[in-house]
């Protein structure tokens, strides 16, 4: 059988190991398992969401409306944009999907930070595309620049906030690249963990309906999986002009997140409270995390995001640290495989942040 | 902005109408409306599934096992296969746009029946290949044999049962088309609603596992959104060798269910029972579809399937019969979009069906 060449090269996706597999590879009990590994929020979803899908259990059998109707009013009010300037994705990472598969030939080049959201390599690499990435861990807009110059990609990725690093960007230097950038080029600004990053800093906050109004060649992305409690039910959301929109539809498969995702989704925005309870306390604890890792002497990136990226100093390794720590029930993401001796921590709760700092202290052998 | 020229050919699905647009489109009542238009399991699904996930509400926030080792496991001890043998979608409908994408190249030809599922054709225009069809609305596999001889299609689909005719093929024939294909060609087998035709008739089952080991050039898939009764919650799969599964695997986004829609397909494995009452009770209630259709004067095809397809006469016109059913709360599935002058409903309950009759009645003006 005769596959597309293209997939020689496409590594797929490492997930974040689940709590199953540690209580089934490692034989951890399951209430010893702690998992900071995937930038979900400790506090889940709002209660009030949790009271709705209860009620709409029986609706598993029907499929959702498949204009998403409710969804898009939300978004549109919260935004300010037409229903028509937004596509629904399982996630915004389908959204990238899309984005690849309507814009990508093969050859075509794709600009991105070093250190980004690995599914922006593999659906690029699914279309025979070529990464053309910066050399820096922090996103450095400079580089960009001359990048963009040199290789005149048809496609660029901002993270900003960045995954897996935690930095951000000031919105008034990522609107000087774009300056910078010819109409016929595509960008998206992917603001997964925005919520988080204009709570701590105004001057990061990127709006959705600004950015396309001033870069018509702009796309932004969002996402219900970080803030608002919901990455188990894969919602989120691509802004952009209508033209993008109307090409984006035309990959996007029908009934593409399930009637409760949709229900979720509509009510999770009727509760913004939640939400910023939700980040405040995030920052909270971020700040025990800053504390600790001053104490034991080791760097971290100030983070904008739920999580927080640990530099470990040349005696540890970011592997066997990470390994060492999931033998007793707490999972973070090594990010060995970004060629970084780095672990990224998700914020927990108090009481899982208290028992990160104490597993790690004893890895650690202090 | 320059997208993909094969978008251009390419028109999205059209999604069976909610509920939720009649009302807001036609204002009739919710509780004046019935929905037999997207071939869900009127019975919903097993009490067990809606008890689990109740029970589960609060792990929205968390991403799914994206190994989905339990469900795997369901179903390598269901069908005799190896878990490397499956590939989880976000219903079995994801797995055809895994197929496509991973095989598929500008030019390449896809032979499939003229009425069949829709999404083949989206999912292959998408890669820019081109469609080769039957010209009959039932499956007729003297006709796949020659096209195939003279066209040589890199992807062969065989519907059966079929949607939205209903008919289904009797294994040996299928078996008897297989052996004329070459070992190159990938023939899928959509088995979406083969519960129901080996309910009826036992000649009309094929066996995931007996048919790759029997042609190893075949994927069969099928899904938990009919008979399980989960068409909300996107959950299907595909079967195949090892090889094939592990090309289709480079296709697939992480997270591509939730983790809702793990756990329900999981625990539906657990209630057979429930599954084989839905069924029972659906060709109960097709009998009096049958018998309307006789006593009404008009055709239908034998269905194998949860649905009928009702073939009018020449003085009726399917778009207006549809359209007048609509507005008085009673959504079908108009089959002109495939040049059919017929309907396609889902069998419901029996307060559904009565309903049905006693409205349709008063369209046909009887």
């Amino acid at each position: 059988m005769k596959f597309k060449d293209t997939l020689k090269d496409i590594k797929t996706y490492s997930a974040g190991k689940p709590i199953e597999l540690v209580v089934r590879d490692y034989g951890v009990a399951p209430e010893n398992i702690i998992k900071l590994a995937s930038n979900e929020n400790p506090h889940g979803c709002s209660p009030k969401v949790r009271e709705k899908i209860s009620q709409i259990v029986g609706n598993m059998y029907r499929y959702p409306d498949d204009s998403f109707f409710e969804l898009k009013e939300k978004l549109s009010t919260k935004f300010g944009v037409k229903d028509t300037n937004i596509i629904i994705g399982a996630g915004s990472d389908q959204t990238f999907e899309f984005i690849s598969r309507a814009l990508l030939e093969e050859g075509d080049k794709v600009l991105v930070n070093r250190i980004s959201f690995a599914m922006y390599d593999i659906y690029a690499k699914q279309e025979g595309a070529v990464m053309i990435k910066t050399d820096t861990i922090e996103h450095d807009l400079d580089q960009f620049k001359t990048l963009y110059q040199e290789h005149k990609p048809k496609l660029v990725y901002i993270c900003t906030p960045s995954n897996p690093a935690g930095d951000a960007l000031d919105k008034v230097d990522v609107y000087d690249f774009l300056k910078t950038v010819d109409p016929e080029t595509m960008v998206v600004v992917d603001g997964a963990y925005m919520e988080y990053a204009s709570f701590k800093e105004a001057k990061k906050l990127i709006e959705p309906k600004d950015l396309i109004d001033t870069f018509p060649n702009c796309i932004y992305t969002g996402t219900f999986s970080k803030a608002y409690g919901l990455g188990g039910m894969r919602t989120g959301y691509a802004i952009a002009s209508e033209e993008f929109i109307n090409s984006l539809l035309k990959m996007r498969p029908p009934f593409n997140i399930t009637t409760l995702s949709l229900a979720a989704a509509v009510e999770a925005c009727n509760d913004e409270e939640f939400v910023t309870f939700a980040i405040d306390d995030c920052f909270k604890e971020m700040k025990r995390y800053e504390d600790f890792a001053k104490e034991n002497n080791f760097d971290y990136i100030d983070s904008y995001t739920n999580f927080i990226t640990l530099m470990l100093n040349d005696s540890m390794n970011s592997s066997e640290i990470s390994e060492a720590l999931l033998k007793k029930g707490v999972i973070v993401r090594d990010l060995g495989s970004y060629s970084m001796n780095a672990i990224r921590v998700t914020i927990g709760t108090t009481a899982e942040n208290d028992r990160f700092f104490k597993i790690f202290k004893e890895v650690l052998g202090n």
